[in-house]
């Protein structure tokens, strides 16, 4: 198939839109592809919605591959099923819920575990039925707080989603199995680099996670890595906590004199200046035992005051507090807070006075390097009075440990595999092992060998379709425009012809032809009254990844092929210039 | 491709749907191709997206071929440019609304005039850039009152939508014909027969619109036809206005002696015992003037009450009047309406009161049967009182014609080709000239070839992708299931292999893959355990048209040619069978 560029709809753009934060959402609007319809919210246009469509045959054909099988559910879903699993709820603001005429409630779905499970249940009973995983190439909907970085993020955006359904745990790992084989084989024909790293199954449930992070510096997660092989999102990077002490022995806590000292830094130069460390060594930061106050707001309504003790040399991160506190959410302590708990003086807030089984009953959780026996500098729980020697769990005990405090480059991979270094990464796909949280909450059962009703085991697999295409955009550009890997270019040849004289078009459209005989796609740069520097710059902007130029030496027969990735210009024979681009190719 | 029965996600049953009103939709889901998630809203399961897809692939094929470009917008859309054409109001309750957690008002798409124009306002600019036709194939919302007959009326449905640009009234006609080419083209790929009807445009505004009906029992438009070729939808048919009547010497007006006649009935058994006709025939209600008062709700909020007169041996047809009064809403009035207006006696309303002009100020419209000089028999707004020789255009004045009254069999059509008959059918396609309305409502224009700004005339074609399929569905059937056209159908070939012999299975796999071999998709019922009844019965249940047993004879390398449209079956060695299937075929 052949397409005329004077006639294809298309109008590129000189400037970039005002809108655009990224590359990818400035290019691929300033050459076509996409035009802004909302916030978050697009309309594709034809060459967009051809490599949109590349993509989703790559996709497609993988799943068929793996033996997924394809359906497709609609968008617009009643409420009930995802009031059973919680989902209603705990979706918040992100999900767009809406009233039919009869005052029904629906919403928009932003994904759809409720709905196969529910279709699986419906239709089958046994566990010869399974193991069996249905996919769907499908729009979803989600309301972002900051719609932004164009496709990156969007709040209508195509997604792949796959359920498994397996009767047993061995059966739910053979078919995570097969779609993270999938997945490595899609992004790889998609010339997307990618890096399989530990994930936090967040609001989603489940056990096994994994996320396909794109390293770029655009992305909006922060991952962690080390030299030997691990990988992980810093939510779901793991402490390796010190052994435990011997309490035996310990010397018992001693209160210091009364300060001025409400932060880590002045309690560091109080003791510096007035109490020997006992190894000879200056106190450091993290001697000390930082207690941050935080209010979690659960789903059933109510408010909850926690306390999180880390070494003073950390920070809490915020989005680890609330992967360990989900779906509770996690706000920092007011002062309305402290006036009501008199025992939380802030700046000398102690252990000794927190916990479930205390008086304050207030929950106090630490980060895992507080082991038993660990001595800490602490509060007093009284204005201006710290406290130093004091031993966790002689002196305090913790209701739990969490894993709340800031990662560093450096920190020991929990593998041992060394210290880890952290990079930013763009999520282009997901694989969970759900587990039964949804067949439990939907009843989704089926008998046995033994005729015995077990409950299902259940995966959740997502590529996010329009997402990787703007992620492959950020990654395949210069300053000049788009550079389309091969396998996803609109066109897989621009015919460029310049100039007035009718030989050139002559000898374009005859190439033109020959190519399309050859099965390519091509687009045909066929407009008379353009000058070849706007459809050098035009082809530059498209970024199809060959382009043949047909000019002053079409008379003679010889034509250019341009690699519009390294720039190379090479001055071929037609018919040569046609045995190149009609080779056999890897891909 | 081939699919093993045993491994395909499908369930057939044996008892129908119990919400099913119709045979398409019974079929559908007891064959396992779709199922309902909520009214008027499906999931489809591997078999229906097969069909479906096969039906995208022919509309997307003839769309391209007629030079129409696909693109793709999103369901989600602002309201602004609804508003700014007035649809965010005029659609009603048939519009799904939402806001999005800022607060900003958003609604499911029912259909994309308004985002189609602003994108081409948007991109072009001159009338060298035209004629320009964008398609896209994408889901619909529409909240109906009575989602009903699955997938015939649905609130989430698939549609083709595609939209014509162009800078003059002939373009359009030629784009307008280009498409409505192409519409027939489709349909009779897709086995579907077709009738071309005159039709009204409603709330889409414009001029010229035809409707794509398919006749079947289960249609929801009643349409007229003549044997000479004129076709219309019933609220788009036209009345044959007799001449004008000369209004001199014809005799006054002379009021009946007061009778209790409120009814056509007794009003014409008064005037038969009690008054000669003149022509010595006797007095039918066709010399009645029938005056019927309804109220209308204006969009501005206002309320109206008209009379619309017509011969008293026609009722009101509803839905034509509605049409004739759309965008207003139309009732009944009520008995307060006659309370508030003792002008309107109920049984004797007359026309010499009524009119804009009159002191009642309330608008009369009539039937184009009441024309200038006509003389009827109606009321004289006096309780018991009619009055005969009441003449047109001299005892009274109409403020407006319109077409409000039943169509009836025999009736002539309006172009002289004879009494027309009345029909029911499907809409499965419509092609509007919408005109200048939208690109007005949204300042769509261009620079002409004198460099003058014109606005651009537009054109709508739709085409209903998952309800063609519910028609194709409901056309093709008997009572053990669904026979499919070749073209639409999920598979090219169903293979059944039956009893317990193992040469069965291996002839089977053998023929299978032979099949596959020559590009046919293949559905194959590899079930060593199901009965061979069961087997047959989902075969004829699924609607696969060509069928090939392997039984009893495959160890002599003989099967089963099964035709399942006719039920013929022919044995035939294995080689012949396959030549027999992969013969090429007319299509």
């Amino acid at each position: 198939m052949s397409t005329r560029l004077s006639q294809l709809f298309v109008r590129t753009l000189r400037e970039d839109p005002s809108d655009a934060e990224v590359t990818s959402h400035r290019l691929l609007v300033r050459a076509g592809y996409i035009r802004r319809q909302a916030p978050g919210v697009f309309a594709w246009l034809p060459l967009g919605l051809r490599v949109k469509a590349r993509i989703e045959a790559v996709i497609r054909d993988e799943m068929t591959a793996a033996g997924a099988q394809e359906v497709h559910f609609p968008a617009l879903l009643p409420r009930e099923p995802y009031e059973a699993t919680g989902r209603w709820t705990e979706y918040g603001d992100g999900m767009f819920r809406l009233k039919d005429r009869k005052g029904a409630d629906y919403l928009l779905a932003p994904t759809h575990e409720e709905a196969f499970t529910l279709l699986v249940k419906d239709l089958y009973s046994s566990y010869k039925d399974l193991p069996l995983t249905l996919f769907q190439i499908q729009d979803k909907y989600r309301d972002e707080a900051r719609p932004r970085a164009g496709l990156l993020r969007g709040r209508e955006f195509t997604m792949k989603d796959a359920y498994s359904f397996d009767a047993s745990d061995a059966g739910l790992d053979t078919s995570y199995q097969a779609q993270r084989d999938a997945y490595e084989r899609i992004f790889t024909r998609l010339g997307l680099e990618y890096v399989i790293v530990k994930a936090d199954a967040g609001a989603m449930g489940g056990s096994r996670s994994e996320e396909f992070l794109h390293p770029t510096a655009v992305g909006e997660d922060t991952f962690v890595r080390s030299a030997g092989g691990y990988a992980a999102n810093v939510e779901a990077f793991t402490t390796i906590a010190p052994e435990a002490i011997p309490i035996e022995g310990q010397p018992p806590a001693v209160e210091l004199a009364p300060a001025d000292t409400p932060t880590i830094d002045t309690l560091v130069g109080q003791l510096n200046d007035a109490h020997a460390r006992g190894d000879g060594r200056a106190w450091t930061a993290g001697d000390t035992l930082k207690n941050v106050v935080v209010a979690l707001s659960h789903l059933d309504g109510t408010r909850e005051l926690v306390v999180v003790g880390l070494p003073g040399d950390r920070d809490v991160d915020m989005k680890r507090l609330e992967v360990a506190f989900a779906p509770a959410e996690v706000d920092a302590a007011g002062d309305a807070d402290f006036a009501q708990n008199p025992v939380l003086v802030k700046g000398y807030i102690g252990p000794q006075a927190l916990g479930l089984e205390s008086e304050s009953g207030i929950r106090y959780v630490v980060d895992p390097r507080v082991v038993d026996g660990s001595a800490w500098v602490t509060g007093a729980n009284r204005r201006g009075v710290h406290v130093t020697g004091l031993v966790a769990g002689r002196d305090f005990v913790a209701d739990a440990v969490i894993e709340a405090a800031q990662v560093r480059e450096g920190d020991p991979a929990p593998d041992g595999s060394g210290p880890i270094e952290t990079a930013r990464g763009m999520e282009i796909g997901h694989v969970f092992q759900l587990g039964r949280k949804y067949a439990e909450a939907l009843g989704l059962k089926v008998l046995d060998e033994n005729g015995k009703q077990v409950t299902v085991t259940m995966g959740s697999y997502g590529i996010g379709v329009t997402r990787i295409l703007a992620v492959i955009a950020e990654s395949n550009n210069d300053e000049k425009g788009l550079v389309w890997p091969e396998n996803v270019s609109p066109f897989d040849v621009h015919v460029v012809a310049t100039g007035k004289d009718p030989v050139v078009y002559e000898v374009a459209e005859k190439l033109t032809a020959d190519l399309e005989a050859h099965r390519l796609d091509v687009l045909y740069d066929d407009r008379p009254k353009v000058s070849p520097g706007v459809k050098f710059g035009d082809a530059e902007l498209l970024g199809v990844p060959r382009i043949v130029v047909v000019g002053r030496s079409a008379g003679e027969g010889v034509v250019e092929l341009w690699d519009r990735r390294t720039g190379e210009r090479t001055p071929l024979p037609v018919a040569e210039a046609v045995a190149a681009l009609t080779a056999p190719r890897a891909s």
